[in-house]
This record gives structure tokens, C-alpha cells and sequence, in this order.
């Protein structure tokens, strides 16, 4: 393409609202432009780049067997009332009336519409396995739409669901789509880490998150030289790390702790330390109130809380709570001589503690040498608290866990038969006997890719696209396009190049080259040619690799620098 | 692909709801499924098809310097405020509010979106002309969904906007987005024709309609060997074809006509034909009553009239307003005497009536001897009726129009100033002055040609898809899978195909071979390969061109079988 045809509306600076660095530069280079909150309009440059990385998804989708299909995205609420989804998606699925007043959900997701296909056309075990997956527009009313096409309204997901006749097929099946998903990051030219999304068991884990590394990534890793990788949020804490201390059990005292609020406050007062310190949280969980115990310097894992517990609501309880099941104010509460009797969870971390410290359930008073099982018990012991540096690994219990942020950009799980059940979707096996088919469902934020390499991929200049997802891989910056001579060595070079199929953009425009290289740097052109009077005097060009921005640029003779980025791109041959 | 593994739900009979031919043969080919009124899902038989569509289509937009893009399907109301359309549009339009109460217009086309874009960027006449295009799903709340993909709520369309400096520019991109969708209508193998779509002037017409050629389609098409088509809607007829004849002008005189009501009993008690006739009927046009006339023998083209009154509202009048304007009921309108004075449109076909026949604004009278000018003068003659059978084209004006029955499948027009203008979408030109972008607008509609083509293209035993356009371009039938020399050649043969990359079915399912061959049929595949096992004893294999159903299947060593698909599909390479 000659930049002067092509719609690449660059700008020098990103608009205001444009909060993280891909969003900055998406914009300023020209791959989109804000439509609306959390609307975006991918342009030329942007959606060449989107359909490389949907090129490499689906040339890897069917390599395991997946069968593209593309799904309405009206949905008929019938279908969400069946799954009772349509009642608990709440504010974030946004809703729709037709001209007849029927109703229909704007898909934020597929799982209704492909099981309904499942179930209509599936009948035999022969029929199974079948993947099914779709690059399919998603809609979701975020409250806060923010970091560009990252998290959007509106934006391409790739989504696929496979139904087996067998728990067993499902999960050979899901390792061939964690390594689909593996060669699709490799393609990609990602840094990633594929971590444990569940807090479930060691081993078995059937729910991945594929975590493109970035620093400027909302989300926080744990990992372990050993393979061990999960969400911080939702890597394991193990039960036998605690060291009980051997000194003298006491008993019990309580003490006024008057004008004295924070845990390290108490911890002074009472010459004591936050390891000492057993924290009590009262939550409401589906409604009833529950005390939550963990050891002083740790914090609670919600989503290990809740996965505990198995409700589906959980909050914090209001002061008014507080004060009926405690008889106190906010931060007195503890797990001895509650007012009411409620179930109370504690965290491993809190067990093994000798001669505790506790809120006494009492307006500005706490109670020491507080021991487990002498003093109080708890209903459920489990891993209830967040990892924090220092933890051991749960996979090795060697070596200390690693930290990295990083930005999801797919996931893949284990459905069961949560769909297949509320939808009756089932199947006749060998015996003609009925079953109900088990699904997995394996998603990819196909935009937000682009952000995410964004995000791992740039300087002070711009974009430094990998070569397999760059939109042009070449970029040819005449100096002067008005020289005859230069000219006619661009639109060689460019001939060339097009000839084999390479994806080039010749910058013809009159601006000075200055111009034109800051252009290409901020588009994250890999490899740019330049073309100038003094060099193509001595029959060279230059040749620059726009990753290696302190090796500076080649020489290189003009007859073999078609050859030369020829060898530079097969590096990147699948 | 293997059958066994390919999601292909053929079905024996179409459900009732498919109400054409395409529709069911759609269904029956597992190409869709009707998820929801006018809702479909594509299944991936569906989707390859349409990507064959699509990659011509693609082709061919970059053919004349297109830049695809994709733009959001949530659009904000503010921006459907600007042109006016968020009040005119009607029930069509989806209307959606967010979470917020922020309203938007779920896409039905994207003037708006792209006009936008267009004034956001574009400054200089330097960067004109552009033509942005997408694959962009549309969404219309039809009254009567009907006809499976053709008229369906959502669907995909190509729509293309093209913006310039001057008109001139605009008129010679115009002939090239023809000339390239003449192009996309022959890949795709259409019977089709590019028919006028506005009633404008002859010549200088810069809105086409694309029809598919089908006994079935909705549309109606008049046309001339010498190059003229239109939508019959749409099709010009002339001023001076209408003979005066010699008889001696009379004087008006009112006569009683009791009980006689249509225009062929008043003719036959008036002892005259329905060509002295002067039909008068009454419309509303934005508020305004008029009175249309034309000879008894023709109808009135509500789309011409519209054009010529330059309305945007028009409707037929209730009764009430006919008494209040006529003073008389329906079925008694005449150009003279009318109680009220309101504008008077005749067509062509009226002024040359010598002692016409009319209405006499009276209950059950009518009026005798009627002559133009003398008795009554229209404040409008333009064309205004219908063309019929036996009219001559209004081009070369020496053949008779004929008339074909087809499917619109796309529609090219000049939008001008439209969009810019309520937008603001303007340039400065080379001295520096303010200017309106000029817009043309072009679509396809994506979906509708898979249902377009099948209508052309089918018989009896399924779908005979034109070639470029198959998902596999051949089907291989061993017919009995089990046989190990069968199963080895076919094998074989489809490893050699697909080293070649062509696109074939290997039926390896556990049938009888007259399942086989039906599936192959109502699929439409264009080239089988049989390989039984007589055949195959004499190092033959049976070759079958879908289409040419009488003549029956070759036999073809099997040697040479692959040669020969490869010769056959060179016809079709572009």
C-alpha cells in the first residue's frame, strides 16, 4: 500500500481520555478511533492487524477439529430463562424489546444459543466429539469501560464449546486445546504464562487463564520455576506451613484497648505481633452472617471464600450486622463469645497460633492468649487467605513463588454439565442409554490481543509489533520521493516485495522523512527500509529492525535487500 | 474434511416455517438454523460458502483502493439525532438503552457511524477521495420476517462509503464500484442484471440495483436488449407514446351512474374503454392532499409520484378526507369541480385523453367529454404510473420492455451532500475553502446471495452451487467405506486434493451409498467421485458434475481423476 491511499489516520497525541499505553497508542497510530464509551471503530490499519492474529487462531482451531459457525447475536430470552441466567446476569447483559415486545439478551456470551444447537441436532455418541467456535461480536454494559478495546462494550471474542460423550474425552480434549492455545501465544510472539484459573485442587485443574506478561497488566501471577502458575487471586496457600510456637499456653484475659484501632496499633499495645493477631470478618453470605478467620499480617480471598462456602452472593456485613452478631462496634469482633451463634470459617493460617490476640466482641476491649480448640473452634478450616511474597510454592513446596502481572487474554474450562443439564441437552450412547453431553468452553479476547501486545511490546516511540501479527511487515521510506532516482528504487523494491506477497507500505507522501520515520516507529513497522540519495549513490539502502532500536540501522546492498528481509521474515515461519 | 467429523445436520424435510425454496434447502443442507424470528445461526457448511463470498467480494473492494474497517453495532442516538433519522426511522430501527439510560440505535446501516469517522479525520482535499468498507452485521426489526436468510432481522452485509472532492470525482468512482460489482456478480457465477434504481433522467443515473436473475424473486425487472434494465418499480415510461386521437372534442355532460362501480362497468355503461378513463385518486403527502391522475388502464407508481412531489409522507386518503376534499364518497374523484382546491398531478398518459371519462365529485355521477386544458389543467404532467407489458423502453425506444423476475442483492447509489451536509463532514479545497465531502454508498447484502444463488441454482434433489462458490468443491463417495482397496483410493485421492488445497468431503460415514449421493446432491457439491468396487477392479474411479445432471457419470482411471477436478476448477480460476 502507498501511505498516501491508505486511511492511517495518525496524531501526535492521544485525547485525554485514552487511560493506559495501548489505548494511547492504538489510537495515535491509527488502528481506532473512539466511537463512545467503550465503542470502538477499528480502522484499516487495526483490523489487518486483527485478522493476522484471527488467521493464526483459526489455522489452530482446526487443528484440533474446530468447525467455524457464526451465531445471532439476538438472543431470545427463552433460552436464558431455561439456564435461569436471564435473572442473575444482571446490569451487565444488556436487554432488548422487538416491535412485539419479545425479548432478547445482546449476546455477551454463546453458551445458550450453542447448546440449543447442540441439543437440536446431536442425537448419538457417534455424533460426539464436536467443536464448535465462532470469532462473534460480544456485548457487555460495563460500569466502567476503560484501557481502550481492552475493556470495551462492544468487542470480537473468539469463543468455542465442545460437547463429548465422556468426562474422559473432555479432558484429553482440553489438553489439545491448552496446546492450541500455547502455539497460538508462540505464534503470536507473546511472553506468557499459562496459569491455574480455579482454586481447586492440585492436579486435575481444568480451567486455565492464558496471561500475556506485561507490567502495566491488571492482573497478578504467581508462579514457580517448577511449571506452577495461577491468578494471585487464585494461586493455593497450603495447610501444613504454620509452625505451631512451643511456648506456655495461657489463659485467656481480656484487656481494655481504648482509642487503639489498627491491628499493628493493638499488636504495640499489647507488646504483641500480627502473626499473634486472629482477624475476624463478618460477611453475609447468601444472606446469613458467617465470621471469617485469618491470621493477622494475611488478607481473605473472596473468591477462595466463596468457592468455600458455595454461595452465590457474599459481601461484607453493614455496622448494623456487626453490632447484632458481635454486641460491638466495628473491629471488636472475634471468634469467642459471639452474640449470636454463627459458622464461623477460619483460614489455615490461624490454628496453630499460640495465645492469640481477638476482639472480644465488646466496644474497645480484646482478649489475649487465645488458643484453638481450648478457646473457640470453627466450623470449616480451609485456604481462605490471598498468597503474599515469601509464600512456598503449592505445586513443589521448594521454592518461594514468583510474582509478574499480566493481562488475560483467553480462557479455557471445563463446563461439565452445567448447560447440558438445565438445557436437556443428551445423547443416546452404545446401550441407547440417554446421557447428558459434557461440555468445555475455551474463549479468546481477540481485540483486547491487540492492546495486551501493546502493552508488552512498545517504547518511547510506539508500537514494535511482532512480525506475525504486524499489518504491514515493511515499511520503505523514500527520503525524497520527489528524486527520480529514489523514486524508481522504492517502487522497485516495493514491486518486488508485493510480488511476494509481503505486506508493504511505501511512504510516498511529501513530508519530510523525520516525518516519515516517526510514523513508521509509531505504526511498529518491524522492518523499515530507507531510501536516500548518498547511500543509493554507493548502490545501498538502509535496512533497520525496528526492535533492535540501539543497533542502529544497515547498510545494505539494493539488490539484496529484498533478500534480506526475505531471510528476516522466515524466521517467523510456522 | 471427513463427513463422519464434519457438523453437517442434513435434514429430509424442511420445517414448515421455511417458506421458499432457498430457505429450506438452507435448512435441509445444515448451511443454518433458525434460532428465532428472522434469526439465524450459520453453521459451518453456511460459513464456508460465505467466506467464498466474502473473499471475492474482499477482492474486488481492493480492487478499487477499499479499506475495510469494522465498526460498532451499538450506535449513539446523538449521532442518528444530527441527520434527523433517530425520529424518521420507525419501527425498523432497534432501539437500546444502556445501563446509564444512554440510548443507542442497534446498526441497521452506518451513514452516521461512517460520516463521523470521515469529518473526524479527513481536513485536506489531499486526502480524498477514500472508500472505507465493511463486513458488518445489520440488524432491522422487519414487520414479517420471511423468506429464512433473505429477509431476516440479522444479517451480514457489505456496506462501502466512499467520500471525494468533487462531484465529477464522485461520478468516476461510481462507475468503477459498477464495473467491480459487475465483476463480483460474474466470480459468483450470477444470471444477473444492473438495473437503474432511481426514476431519474435517462442517463446520468447514479443508483443501481444488482438482481440475481430467479423466477422466485421478489422483484420485478424490465428490460431491453439494448442495454436498459430497471426495477419495474422503477422503470421510466415516455411522454410522447400516447396518440391524440381526431374525434371532435365535445362538451362535458354529467351522467348518473347508480350502482356501478368499477372503472370497467362505468366504461361499459358509458359505452366506452377504460383508455378514455381518467383515473382519480386522492393522496395525503406530508399533510397535503392532491389529487393523481392517470388513464383508467394503468396504475400509479406511489415511488415516481413520491420522487416527483418531493415528499416525504405519503399516504392514500381516508374517506373522510376524500368527502371533505371531493364533497362526494370513494370512487367519484374527478379533476373537475373538486370542492376543495388542492394540486392536481396528472402522468403523461392523461393529457392527450379526447372526451375522457371522470369522476364527477358527486355521489354516483361521473363526467363525459373531459378534455385537458379545456376543461381542467394538472398543476404537475410528469410519469407517474406503472410500467405494463407492451410499453416500449424508454431508452432506445424502438423494443418492447421485457420482463424477468430477480433478487436484489446489492444497491450502489450517490448519497451527495446528504450526510455531510446534517453532519458537517467538509474539506478545505486547494485554495483553501470549506467544502461538503461528496458521498456515494454501496451494499451487498452477504447473507442474502447464498439464498439468491440457491433460488437461481437448485433442483430436485438439493442445491447446484456455482463453483467459486461450493465450501467443497468435490465430493468423494466410496461406497462402501469399509472395503479396504475403496477406502485406500479414497484416501488417496483426497490426499492429493488437498495437497492441492482444494476444498473436498470425503464421505466416510457407515450409510448406504444412495444416503451418500443424496447428502452430496442437496449440498450442491459440483464435482463426485465414485469409487465402487467394480470400477475400481478396472483401475476406475466414476467422475459427476453436478449440474449436468442428464448426461451422467464418466468413467475416468482413477490415475487420472485428479487431473481431471483440476482441469475443471481452472475454469473458474479468476
Amino acid at each position: 500500500m502507498y501511505f498516501s491511499k491508505a486511511f492511517i489516520p495518525t496524531l501526535k497525541e492521544a485525547p485525554s481520555d485514552m487511560d493506559n499505553i495501548s489505548a494511547k497508542l492504538m489510537v495515535r497510530s491509527g488502528m481506532v478511533k473512539k466511537l463512545g464509551s467503550g465503542l470502538f471503530e477499528i480502522l484499516p490499519l487495526g483490523l489487518k492487524t486483527l485478522e493476522n492474529v484471527m488467521t493464526v487462531i483459526r489455522e489452530e482451531m482446526a487443528s484440533i477439529d474446530g468447525q467455524e459457525v457464526k451465531l445471532p447475536l439476538l438472543l431470545p430470552k427463552e433460552l436464558w430463562i431455561e439456564t435461569g441466567r436471564w435473572n442473575v446476569y444482571g446490569k451487565e447483559l444488556f436487554r432488548i424489546k422487538d416491535r412485539k415486545n419479545a425479548e432478547f439478551a445482546l449476546a455477551p456470551t454463546h453458551e445458550e444459543a450453542i447448546t440449543d444447537l447442540a441439543r437440536s441436532f446431536i442425537r448419538s455418541y457417534k455424533q460426539l466429539p464436536v467443536m464448535l467456535y465462532q470469532f462473534g461480536i460480544k456485548f457487555r454494559d460495563e460500569i466502567r469501560p476503560r484501557f481502550g478495546v481492552m475493556r470495551a462494550r462492544e468487542f470480537i471474542m473468539k469463543d468455542a464449546y465442545s460437547f463429548h460423550a465422556t468426562e474422559a474425552d473432555l479432558e484429553e480434549y482440553y489438553k489439545k486445546v491448552y496446546a492450541a492455545y500455547e502455539r497460538i501465544c508462540k505464534r503470536c510472539g507473546f511472553k506468557f504464562r499459562a496459569v491455574e484459573a480455579a482454586a481447586g485442587a492440585i492436579g486435575g485443574n481444568f480451567s486455565h487463564e492464558f496471561m500475556v506478561l506485561a507490567d502495566t497488566g491488571e492482573e497478578e501471577i504467581a508462579w514457580c520455576n517448577c511449571g506452577y502458575g495461577a491468578n494471585s487471586e487464585k494461586a493455593e496457600c497450603l495447610e501444613d506451613i504454620y509452625e505451631k510456637s512451643n511456648e506456655q499456653v495461657l489463659d485467656m484475659q481480656e484487656i481494655s484497648t481504648p482509642n487503639v484501632g489498627t491491628i499493628e496499633d493493638v499488636s504495640k499495645f499489647l507488646n504483641s505481633s500480627a502473626q499473634k493477631f486472629i482477624k475476624t470478618i463478618i460477611y453475609v453470605a447468601d444472606g446469613n452472617p458467617i465470621a471469617v478467620l485469618v491470621r493477622g499480617d494475611y488478607e481473605i480471598n473472596e473468591i477462595k471464600l466463596q468457592s468455600v462456602i458455595g454461595c452465590s452472593e457474599l459481601e461484607l456485613a453493614t455496622p448494623e450486622i456487626i453490632m447484632e452478631v458481635t454486641g460491638a462496634k466495628v473491629g471488636f469482633a472475634g471468634p469467642v463469645n459471639l452474640k449470636k451463634k454463627i459458622k464461623i470459617y477460619a483460614d489455615y493460617s490461624v490454628v496453630n497460633i499460640v495465645n492469640g490476640v481477638i476482639g472480644a466482641n465488646k466496644d474497645d476491649m480484646h482478649i489475649k492468649n487465645v488458643n484453638y480448640n481450648k478457646d473457640y473452634k470453627a466450623d470449616v478450616v480451609a485456604d481462605l487467605r490471598k498468597v503474599v511474597h515469601g509464600d512456598v510454592c503449592p505445586r513443589c513446596k521448594k521454592e518461594k513463588l514468583q510474582f509478574s502481572r499480566g493481562i488475560e487474554i483467553g480462557h479455557i474450562f471445563k463446563l461439565g454439565t452445567k448447560y447440558s443439564k438445565s438445557m436437556k441437552a443428551t445423547y443416546l450412547d452404545a446401550n441407547g442409554k440417554e446421557n447428558l453431553m459434557i461440555m468445555g468452553c475455551y474463549g479468546i479476547g481477540v481485540t483486547r490481543i491487540l492492546a495486551a501486545t501493546i502493552e508488552q511490546s512498545y517504547d518511547e516511540n510506539g508500537i514494535i509489533w511482532p512480525v506475525p501479527l504486524a499489518a504491514y511487515k515493511v515499511s520503505i521510506i523514500p527520503v525524497d520521493f520527489n528524486n527520480e532516482q529514489i523514486k524508481e528504487t522504492a517502487e522497485a523494491i516495493y514491486k518486488e516485495l508485493r510480488a511476494l506477497k509481503i505486506d508493504v507500505l511505501l511512504d510516498d507522501r511529501d513530508e519530510r522523512a523525520g516525518i516519515k520515520f516517526k510514523d513508521a516507529d509509531l505504526i511498529g513497522i518491524p522492518f523499515r527500509i530507507t531510501i536516500g540519495e548518498k547511500n543509493l549513490k554507493n548502490g545501498n539502502v538502509e535496512f533497520k529492525n525496528r526492535k533492535d532500536d540501539k543497533s542502529g540501522a544497515q547498510i545494505v546492498k539494493k539488490e539484496e535487500i529484498v533478500s534480506k528481509i526475505v531471510e528476516e521474515l522466515k524466521k517467523y515461519e510456522v
